[in-house]
């Protein structure tokens, strides 16, 4: 299959019955693009949503607080391959940007996300197509040959088994992007929603965790300090700035260490405080 | 005055003890420059303080809810701005951006912000230098001659009576960007606050505000309907999704209408919901 896999792109206006100017580039095309690196946390929409359905019955699979994780990603950018297929300006002068995978549902649909073209564009956002994931080549699972990284993006936006781009002013009509993976008040179910109002969940909210000590644990506090650790993450890309903790039930706060205070997206925290035992 | 005004913008090394490149241009100048329109929210950092002050008491200026308004601005792109006086690729390759107004402390220092220079250079920012507001000369109290509009970014940083410009490595060092306008743990006051290792405060975070029917007012309902009616701002120059209404605590939720739901960075909301009365 990799002998003859190409990424393939193409414009489509809505008068068009068939997309046009359909360009393509091979692997080994895009590994020799200018070569960009970066670490970048991945969170899949319904991470803890096993707490969330402890308030609320929510439908879909019951993430514990592990849907979440950072890897070192190798690839090209996505400009720079939109660039080296030959796309002139007048083709970015679309709303969106869709992606395709290789991976088919049960009616042979392909999986497909898209994003605002202009988020696409932005040199700020690093939105890469990668084809190593810590140093080795992607591994199936994660999306090999290819896998779109867009740093603060919910999961389901980074396409896996990336097949083909398409510029659009239309988001993309897979199910995943128009049927799924939006938000609606709680007095709304799947019953009532009305997916086609809604936006389609785009970055991230800050999300931050405590995994350990684990919830309802009892743990001793003997020389006076207790050690709580866990994780931050702030979408779309950005950065923490700060970890409150709270030991006493929102009393006092003290402000964790931040662990990876660098240029990556992702924090992690560690919090050391005195003075409190047990249930934190 | 007003013959003799022109913005001053310069480069700052480090280890150079005045700034380099000094340019400027005249207000007529920029005036000449592609006029850019926008319709903007601005909103103090300090918006419900007075709210804030009912939870626990805080130092500042003890505002309402009324700390926010929006307007229609006319003006000239920063960048626009910068490319005409002159400066190259290189100059720009500094961290931060530094404003500063005509207006000076009882010291005699002027007024000054900064933002990031990533940010003043993304296109998507529409930063703006603005020469009227609402179609008029930008009044006195709102900066006249001239005024920089950052769309989502606290007032502060929307410096009046804009005098000068400096690309540096560094933040600005006047005290509202070093020493004020900085968040800490509910547990930090003024005394024992660390501004240094904090950071400054640019985009607002999401703010929505009930403004009819007025806090602890009784209401009837006697057609079985009330009408609520507020604002909702969401920081950084984004938009607003959705607003939630809840008329009993949370139990169940409605939809507000949106208002204004075209391309202004600045959305109000307005609610109607059935078979609820008073003490919404």
């Amino acid at each position: 299959m990799l002998k003859t896999y190409q990424l393939e792109a193409s414009v489509f206006d809505k008068q068009d019955t068939k997309p046009k100017h359909v360009k393509s580039l091979t692997l080994s095309d895009i590994k020799r693009l200018p070569k960009f690196e970066m670490d970048a946390t991945m969170q899949c929409a319904g991470n803890r949503r096993k707490e969330m359905s402890q308030v609320k019955e929510v439908k879909g699979l019951s993430w514990n607080c592990g849907s979440i994780s950072t890897a070192k990603w190798t690839g090209a950018r996505l400009t720079d391959i939109l660039k080296a297929m030959g796309f002139k300006d007048e083709d970015f002068n679309k709303k969106y940007i869709q992606f395709e995978g290789l991976d088919v549902d049960p009616t042979g649909t392909p999986y497909g996300s898209s994003i605002a073209m202009e988020k696409a564009l932005d040199p700020n956002q690093c939105i890469m197509v990668a084809y190593e994931m810590n140093g080795e080549p992607v591994p199936a699972d994660h999306g090999f040959p290819l896998r779109l990284i867009i740093p603060g993006v919910v999961g389901a936006r980074n396409v896996k088994w990336l097949k083909k781009i398409v510029l659009s002013d239309e988001e993309s009509h897979s199910h995943w992007q128009r049927k799924d993976y939006k938000c609606f008040n709680p007095s709304v179910d799947f019953n009532t929603c009305d997916f086609d109002t809604a936006y389609a969940v785009q970055e991230t909210p800050v999300q931050s965790v405590i995994s350990e000590p684990s919830a309802s644990s009892s743990i001793s506090a003997d020389d006076g300090y207790v050690t709580v650790r866990g994780y931050a993450f702030s979408g779309g890309g950005r950065g923490i700035a700060r970890v409150d903790l709270s030991l006493d039930g929102g009393e006092t706060w003290l402000n964790a260490e931040l662990d990876n205070n660098g240029q990556s997206p992702y924090k992690s925290w560690r919090g050391h405080s005195g003075g409190h035992s047990t249930h934190p």
